[in-house]
């Protein structure tokens, strides 16, 4: 069997540190279920001394069996010149009840001394005293020896010393800290090495990435004998972040052949990512390794021509390993091989340089120019591809709709929508309120259309974007809005662009409800045939 | 003197590439212009062959005189079976008329057979025949060797061969590219020392981030003996990006002493991504290391009360060398101090325990529930201390206000706004047109409100954003919009959170408004005092 590394997951305590993030008990609960169901080793789930939220949190927490992950509270040494039982942090450890505590330490003599202000002595003592406390209340116990490299530095002596008194108090695993996140790889290399050579227990790491190497500096930590490796799932944490699980577990797992989690769940990494950035209310950046929306997207000619001949050209790992998907972009530079891919799914007989490749070519430039982008918003892209094509005829046609918003409210609505279509010759004009104008909007063009198009009842948006393009003229700025609708089965986004939010907000509900009709005459079309 | 160490950035090339990246040919030139101020050595500025807009580029960057930056012009080898002569893309290089070219080849044998489909032999003649012609032609040449780790990983003699034909061809570089991205810091380190011991010339290291390791197996190439990095400044590229020169500089520069770019200019590294962020119209990630807004936030507790003690405590450099500044964070896990400390601005009689703390703390943690930040919102911040300390009184008091927004538009202004405000009793009913309902909105208060108070003559909106809190409840998701506002002096940010866009907005607009005449009137007291 290879090799067990341990994933020791801080998104809920250290993750909880970066700028932007602020987790409800129940977002905690679901990152708690998303990272056992994924198979992580140790769920760091908060400080139950330092933050009150936290104490309701593992309360609750008790009561959900988990199938892999230990829970982990984290909580420091006691403080100087008292005892174990009179620190209220080191007891609300207790009350937390978790399998496992750990326990940060310092272990440079600069903050011994000049931070918490005590002797080095003293502060060996609260090491032992502390973790032999929690040993003999039958814990696991984890030591994060925090600032362990920069201490090293400083004071190589001290940091073993400190290392030392740690492993006599019975810790299980000795985790090096790189808390302020400015080492290097090699540094890493040898200092894991060298400590892992000193004592004959479990060495793990802990990386800030504020030199952009947590990642580097863990794989380079295990390379040197670490078996344990901490971070946040998806990077976020104090300052630049915390080494990135998401990119560290397929980095160990499908490059060096290391166990993290079970084989089955690799193909989880990219949905879970997905998730707790959702649940964290966080955008997961596009470039993210091996999880990210981008992470096997191609737009140079020449890259896809050579991952359409073979995918190993351009590409480290199959994308499928991971759960992503292989995603070719159109644009300039990708050619026009992408886009003619597309053309041929409606219109298998034009060619590279028909007419029509040319004019739509052509066409999307134009709305490129006016901030209209096409990635992530298909929809769009097939129906300006065919109103080009001569293969789309509109649904309905708008004669007017008034948008009135007004303060103080009406009866709780904000907003209220006045709307007026025609289908086939045949008018209908109805009205809608709700929170705020597209909102009303939104219902009013439904509640017309439904009249004529039935099928229209069980559509809904699930997503609504809005991205500034100029923000430096403010208001007057165009704004990109992007939507994205389901009827329960399939789900498809399409883009507007103006000046004006609610302008930009039509256009793209108007391909939404357009694109779902042409769908369902394709597939009455089909029917018949 | 220290070692010298180029820089090689590709944002306009390989950036290029990036999901979501389109310059224009002006977006392109301040770039240039931003990167030599900078102080790079090199400005790969695209593809001539490939690219037609890179062709007007290539005329129009001739007219700039550049300060450090050698302008470089992207190109293959020339293709197979024909000579340099004939090559199309190989003439587009001499016609951008660059003092270097950096032409790429194929150093992986699968590459060779599968994608380009030559021999092996006919492959080193287009490595040394384009490289000695372009020699012969006066340029200063670099060769990437493309795919050369993966290379030498399946045909170490071959990657090799390759190498020899580029020295051979009079290469001045040899690049050894990651550009799968899938490499390991130890490989790196190992295959960037074999190659400096069997070729006397200087080597370089262009890395890709699929493994999040492109930084570090940069700086593991520079401590092998690499001379030359090559990356994009802010780290956008294909797929998962190039290895970020913003990290890379001061990783080498600061920590470990090598010259990149005059010393002067480190202190111009956050704003040079900022700029390039905002000319590329992406949003730089506030966790960027080094340039990142949050990369010297400090919000835990502890933390902020080591950094307070010592700065080197939690932080790996003093941001201020790199242009960069610290930033303690509001929140639930900062503690009462980072509050206390800016009611102390307001009130230095104010203790932790008094009242009025608790009552402020309170309304924060209420309007963080509802999906409120301060971070980055420091004057609606300050206004809610105001109100809870009684040191608040409202300018001015809003009667009504109607939006109408409509399609067709009238006059082509799409939104219109009727606005009634009262000053010390005195109403005033005014309206005003805008392109769309936020902009009608502005101005339509602001005309109001200049009859009373005519300082807000100068005041305009800089910055709108539109952040959708809970996007999966799509169009009656809350939103929260952040105004930037500046008088032409000074600029502060104001946030609203409604469920309806307007009502957000109608925050904002006139949290920025009261700001501005609070601190309008408190300039004035402090004249008569």
């Amino acid at each position: 069997m290879n090799k067990v590394i341990d994933i020791f997951d801080s998104t809920l305590r250290d993750g909880a540190q970066a700028e932007g993030i602020s987790f409800s008990v129940e977002d905690k609960l679901k990152i708690v279920r998303t990272l056992d169901d994924l198979g992580v080793s140790y769920i760091e789930a908060g400080n139950p001394g330092s933050n009150p939220k936290d104490i309701e949190f593992f309360e609750k927490v008790r009561t959900i069996s988990l199938k892999s992950a230990k829970l982990t509270a984290f909580g420091s040494t006691r403080r100087r010149d008292i005892s174990v039982e009179e620190d209220k942090n080191v007891q609300s450890l207790i009350d937390a009840h978790t399998p496992v505590v750990a326990i940060f330490g310092k272990a440079w003599d600069f903050h011994v001394t000049k931070i918490i202000k005590t002797t080095l002595e003293e502060n060996e003592k609260m090491v032992f005293e502390t973790l032999s406390y929690f040993k003999k209340k039958g814990k696991e116990v984890i030591f994060d020896a925090e600032h362990f490299f920069d201490g090293y530095k400083a004071n190589p002596e001290y940091a073993f010393r400190v290392l030392k008194a740690a492993v006599e108090g019975g810790a299980d695993c000795l985790v090096l800290c790189d808390t302020n996140g400015g080492c290097f790889p090699s540094t890493v290399y040898d200092l894991v090495k060298k400590v892992k050579e000193t004592f004959k227990i479990k060495v793990g790491i802990h990386a800030h990435n504020d030199c952009g190497m947590a990642v580097a500096n863990s794989i380079m930590a295990v390379e040197a004998g670490a078996e344990h490796v901490q971070g946040t799932y998806i990077g976020f944490g104090e300052r630049c972040g915390n080494a990135n699980l998401s990119t560290i577990i397929p980095n160990l797992q499908i490059k060096k052949g290391l166990n993290c989690i079970p084989e089955d769940k690799l193909k989880n990494l990219t949905y879970s990512a997905r998730k707790i950035a959702e649940i964290s209310n966080i955008s997961l950046s596009k470039r993210e390794p091996y999880v990210g929306n981008s992470a096997f997207a191609h737009k140079g000619g020449m890259h896809i021509d050579g991952v359409c001949k073979a995918s190993e050209s351009f590409e480290h790992i199959n994308p499928e390993l991971v759960g992503n998907k292989r995603r070719f972009l159109m644009s300039e530079v990708s050619g026009r091989n992408t886009i003619l891919e597309k053309i041929r799914e409606l219109n298998p007989a034009i060619k590279k340089d028909s007419s029509e490749t040319e004019a739509i070519i052509n066409r999307l430039k134009q709305l490129e120019h006016q901030g209209y982008q096409f990635e992530g918003a298909e929809s769009t892209f097939e129906l300006v591809i065919r109103k080009q094509l001569g293969k789309y005829k509109p649904f309905f046609e708008l004669e007017k709709f008034k948008l009135m918003t007004e303060q103080p409210t009406q009866n709780g609505s904000s907003a209220s929508a006045l709307i007026k279509v025609k289908v086939d010759g045949k008018s209908e004009i109805t009205a809608a309120e709700g929170d705020g104008p597209v909102h009303a909007l939104d219902r009013a063009l439904r509640k017309a259309l439904e009249v004529f198009y039935p099928e229209l009842s069980c559509v809904y948006l699930t997503d609504f974007k809005v991205r500034v393009i100029d923000s430096q003229s403010a208001t007057a700025a165009k704004v990109r809005v992007l939507i994205e609708s389901t009827d329960g089965e399939t789900s498809w986004t399409t883009v507007g662009v103006s000046t004006d939010i609610i302008e930009a907000s039509w256009i793209a509900l108007v391909d939404s409800i357009e694109y779902k009709l042409l769908k369902e005459l394709e597939k009455k079309i089909k029917v018949y045939v």
